[in-house]
Formats: C-alpha cells, structure tokens, sequence
C-alpha cells in the first residue's frame, strides 16, 4: 500500500495503539511512527519490538508535524490529552481515535481542535481482554468493523484517508452517528460486559470452598463470562462513566426481561421459558451467516 | 481398557449419550452398547454411525439385561423414563444418568429402582451449544470433572464401575452431595444460561434495523452470550423447572449486585467501578491456573 501520511503520532501504544502501529508499519502507511505514552515500560516495548519510530512523553514531539494523530488511551484521558495536544497540531492534521464510546469524545475533543484540524472519531469492533503493547498484533482487525463518526461538515479527504488506513487493517468500514454508534455499542457490548463483570463480582463475593468450586467447575458456562470480566478496569470503568444514559436504558430493559423471568421459574412456566429459549437460538444462526462467529 | 460391563444401555443417543457412546466404544468399555431413543432419525444415525450395536424405541429390548443403563434425555422426561424401564431391570444392575441437575434426578428417579438395583447419578462437566449424535464426540469428557452424586447406602462396587467409565473417558471423578451439586451448578451454570438468554432475548425485541446491527456488531462481546443461548430450549427448561430453588436464590445475589452497580453508573462513582472491575479479574486468573481456562 502507499504511504498515506507523512507522519503518523498514536497517543497510547496497547493493546489497540500497538496493534494499529503493527499494521502501519506492515503495510507502510506512514512515513514516520511515533507514540506517546505515559507508561516508560511500554514506550520501551514498543521500540523493541520495533512496531514504532520513536516513543516519548513529550506533546510536542510526538503530534508536532504529524498529519494524523489517533488516540488509544482510556477515554476518560481524553479532554486533557486534546487539551495537551492541540496547541501543536499543525494546519491539515487529521485526529482520529479508537475509544469505544463516541458521543463523549465528540463533546471532550471537539472543542479543543483548531480550526483547519479534521476530525474523524472511530472505534474499531475487535479486541481481546488482554492490555499493553505485548496484547497487540496486526490481524486484530482483520474481517472486522470499523465504525466512524465523523460529525457534520468534516473534509471528506480526511474520511478517506482514516477509512483507507482501517481497510489497509483488513476492516470493513462503516459511518455512523456517534448517538446511534453509543445505543448499538451499549447492547453488543456494553451491557454484555457489564452482565460479566457482575455475575463474577457475585460469585467473588461466596463462602471461600464455594468460589473455590466454581473455579472447579467453571467450564460449564461461567469461565465465558469471565474472560470478559477480565478486561481492563480503568478502560471499562471509562466507557460506563461516559455512555450512562445508553447503557442505562438498556440495563433497564434487560433487568424487566430478567424478572420476567425470575417469575416464569419461581411459578413453574415451561411454555414460557421454553419459547424464549428458542427465540434466542435464531439470533446465533444470524450470528454465524453473518460470518461475525 | 478392560470391558467393564457384559451390556450397556443409554437411553437418549443425543450429544452426551452418543459422546459416551463413542467412549465406550473406543476403550471397549461394554460387551454390547443398545441406545433407546424416541426419536428414529437419532437411531438411524447412531446405527450409521457405529456408535452402538442396536438402537431401538422398546424399553424392553433396551435395558432387559443391562448391566448398565444410563438416561442421557433432558431431566424432565426422567420420572416416566424410571417408571418405564423399572420393571426390565435385571437384579444387580446399575442406573446412572447425566443431568445437569441432581436433587430431582434422586426425586424422579430413585422411588421408581426396585431393590437389588444400584443408583449412581451423575454430571459430566463437559458439553456444547449443540445437539443430537451428530454433535458427539469421544474427547468431549477428556480433561473434564464429572460429578458423581450417589445417595447414601449405594453400593461402592457399582460407584466404582461408574467411576471407571468417566476414568476412561478422560474425566476426573468427584463424589459430592445432590444438594451442593445443585447449589454449585446454579452458579456456574445456570445462572450463566438464565442471564445469557435474557440479554439475548432483549435483544431479539428490539427494532428489526437496530437488531441487525447488533448482529453486526456482536463481535463486542454479544457474541459470547448468543453462543451460550443457543443451548437446547428444552434442556434448558427442565434444568430451570427442576433447580428451581438454587437458581431463585443466586439470582437474588446477582440482582442485588446489578443493582448496586446501576446505581453506581448513574451516580458517577467511578471508584467502585473499577475497584469491581479489578477484583473479578483475579478470578480469570485462577481458571487459567486451574487449567480450566
Ligand atoms: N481492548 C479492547 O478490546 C478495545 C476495543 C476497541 C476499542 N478500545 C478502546 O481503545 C482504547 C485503548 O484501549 P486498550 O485496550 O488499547 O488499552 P491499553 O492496552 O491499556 O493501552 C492504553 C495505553 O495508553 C497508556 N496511557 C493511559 N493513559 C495515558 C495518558 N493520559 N497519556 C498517555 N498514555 C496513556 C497506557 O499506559 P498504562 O498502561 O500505564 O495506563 C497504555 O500504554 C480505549 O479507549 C478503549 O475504549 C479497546
Ligand atoms: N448439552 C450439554 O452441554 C450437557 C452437558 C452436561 C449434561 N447434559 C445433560 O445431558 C442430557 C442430554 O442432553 P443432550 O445435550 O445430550 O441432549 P440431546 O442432544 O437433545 O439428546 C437427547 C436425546 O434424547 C432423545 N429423547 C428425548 N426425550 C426422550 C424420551 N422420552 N425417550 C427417549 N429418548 C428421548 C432426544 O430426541 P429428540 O431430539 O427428538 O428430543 C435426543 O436424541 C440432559 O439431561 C442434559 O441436562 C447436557
């Protein structure tokens, strides 16, 4: 592929970070790579492994001159990283991110860019449980989605360029509101990760042979949850802060399901149960004709 | 491996049945493997496939001179499976099962085993979202726990032959209490099921546009739980209907917990967020370290 940026900064160089950097450096598609991360052991990493040019924790070196900066950090360190940022943003720069809400990192972001600065939100549809720049490799976002924000009147050039870079990844790339984005992302995910993260909190919270049992006896359904329970707090912790009205309509709708039933066992109703069971085996088969399994 | 039994007969040739058929077939585990099953395409795949030596739909034919005879059909079809097969029950036989649940399994069953009839429940924990002896396979069990669960009085020789044939199929034996069985499952397990087809369901109830992407969009962790709810719909019903009470009670914990974390979305209070994310991690690590990741 041609190089479709000069200079490329990647603002926190993990999992996400360090697996973008892996695919521009692959497919040639920046002149330059640099990261800035605040964690000296994963700059270290990242010039290790050699998936970066250089790595610092200087603003001004890392976005000065960069034609496209993405963001890869925690969404809640946003409003200060492009607070930090934009005073070196040059004329033409193009700053994208990969956060997983996307209505908070228009009203965090937008505000601080300059005028003649493009800006293109994304968000990525793959990833593992697992952190850092060691978490990353290139075919992560192979035969994935990727969605893109961009709000009203962005250049389309800058578009084009960000969804070139996401189809040189191997994504297929899809523009979205960010308010409809953060409604889709609350159930496919949101809500998911929040059901895991509680039902291993409440099985933390048994007698010590109890839970030493259920570790046991995890295969039969509990270990799934757990490898989402696993991921990272601070990132989570991020995303539910900063897509609470999406995620809360949607607890709400799961929590009446559920006591519905709660009450379909407690009073023996096996049509009922039975019929939900069913209804849900076809969303699986959608799942797989979709080649999304 | 040694035969273990002069004739063997599961009744139900599904995806456990038939994996234990393969088992037994392969380790030569039984002098002659008979199957009953109601359903006659079952049978005539079991046949084709060379997992047993007859498939019938007479109960006579089945368990007359059984040494072995194992249910492997959903747990609500066992009371009148017991009553049926009760009167061929040669002296000296053993009756096992494979149920998810146990306490009803010693309810249904037990009342209906003429004396000199030894009874051995049991739980493999091992299995797929999938059905039928097509589904089967003979490394299912291995690596796996299989829980065995055999009133008080019941002969240790017949324990021990059961024992034997999990051994065989790669599967660790643990003896355990109906009722603990039945409190464990409900948190490993059912508990799982139960929340995974709820939020599988509302998804299923919402607008067609917004339910294809979250098709789409599932590979952010809705993925996980459409698998798990793709289970058999009546498998399922009959483990609910009949664990009743444990599922009621964890279910409480669970929404309770739901609850305090709801509130704690809405209120913005970041610091329990996180402090939950981070302890439901340790516990992926002590799946992953008892190799049941
Ligand atoms: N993981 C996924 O599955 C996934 C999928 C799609 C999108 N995303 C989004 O991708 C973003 C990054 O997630 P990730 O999984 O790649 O996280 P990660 O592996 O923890 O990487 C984040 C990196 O940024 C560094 N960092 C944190 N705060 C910083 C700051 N203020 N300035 C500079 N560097 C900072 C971190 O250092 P420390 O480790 O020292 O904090 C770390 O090196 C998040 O916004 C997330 O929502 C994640
Ligand atoms: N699947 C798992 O993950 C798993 C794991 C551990 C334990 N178990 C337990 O194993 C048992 C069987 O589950 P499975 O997944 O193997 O189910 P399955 O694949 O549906 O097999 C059950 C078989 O029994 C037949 N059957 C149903 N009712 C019958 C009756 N009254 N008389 C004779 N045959 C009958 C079924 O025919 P039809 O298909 O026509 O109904 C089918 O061939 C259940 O008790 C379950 O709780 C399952």
């Amino acid at each position: 592929m041609a190089v479709l940026f000069d200079k490329v900064a990647i603002i926190g160089i993990g999992h996400i970070g360090s697996s973008l950097a892996r695919v521009i450096k692959r497919d040639g598609l920046a002149g330059r790579l640099v990261t800035l991360d605040s964690n000296s052991l994963h700059r270290a990493k990242a010039l290790e492994l050699g998936i970066v040019d250089a790595a610092t924790d200087d603003v001004a070196e890392a976005v000065g001159d960069a034609d496209l900066v993405v963001l890869a950090t925690p969404v809640g360190t946003y409003a200060d990283l492009a607070a930090a940022i934009a005073p070196h943003l040059k004329q033409g720069a193009i700053v994208s991110d990969v956060g997983s809400v996307k209505m908070a990192v228009l009203r965090d972001v937008g505000p601080h860019l300059p005028e003649g600065v493009s800006f293109v939100p994304g968000h990525p549809i793959a990833g593992t449980e697992h952190s850092g720049p060691t978490a990353g490799f290139a075919e992560l976002f192979q035969g994935r989605w990727c969605i893109l924000t961009p709000p009203g009147g962005t250049a389309q050039a800058a578009v084009d360029k960000v969804r070139a870079m996401w189809e040189s990844a191997g994504s297929t790339v899809e523009i979205m509101e960010a308010a409809h984005h953060d409604r889709v992302l609350a159930i496919t995910s949101h809500l998911p990760h929040l059901i895991a993260y509680t039902i291993v909190g409440t099985a933390t919270d048994l007698e010590t042979t109890l839970q030493q049992e259920v570790i046991k006896f995890s295969a039969s359904g509990f270990r799934d949850f757990t490898r989402i329970a696993a991921s990272d707090p601070v990132m989570w912790r991020d995303i539910f802060l900063n897509n609470r009205e999406a995620v809360l309509e949607v607890l709400q709708r799961f929590t009446e399901d559920l006591t519905a039933l709660q009450r379909a066992i407690r009073w023996g109703e096996g049509d009922k149960l039975e019929e939900l069971f069913s209804r849900t085996r076809a969303i699986r088969r959608s799942i797989i004709d979709a080649k999304q399994a």
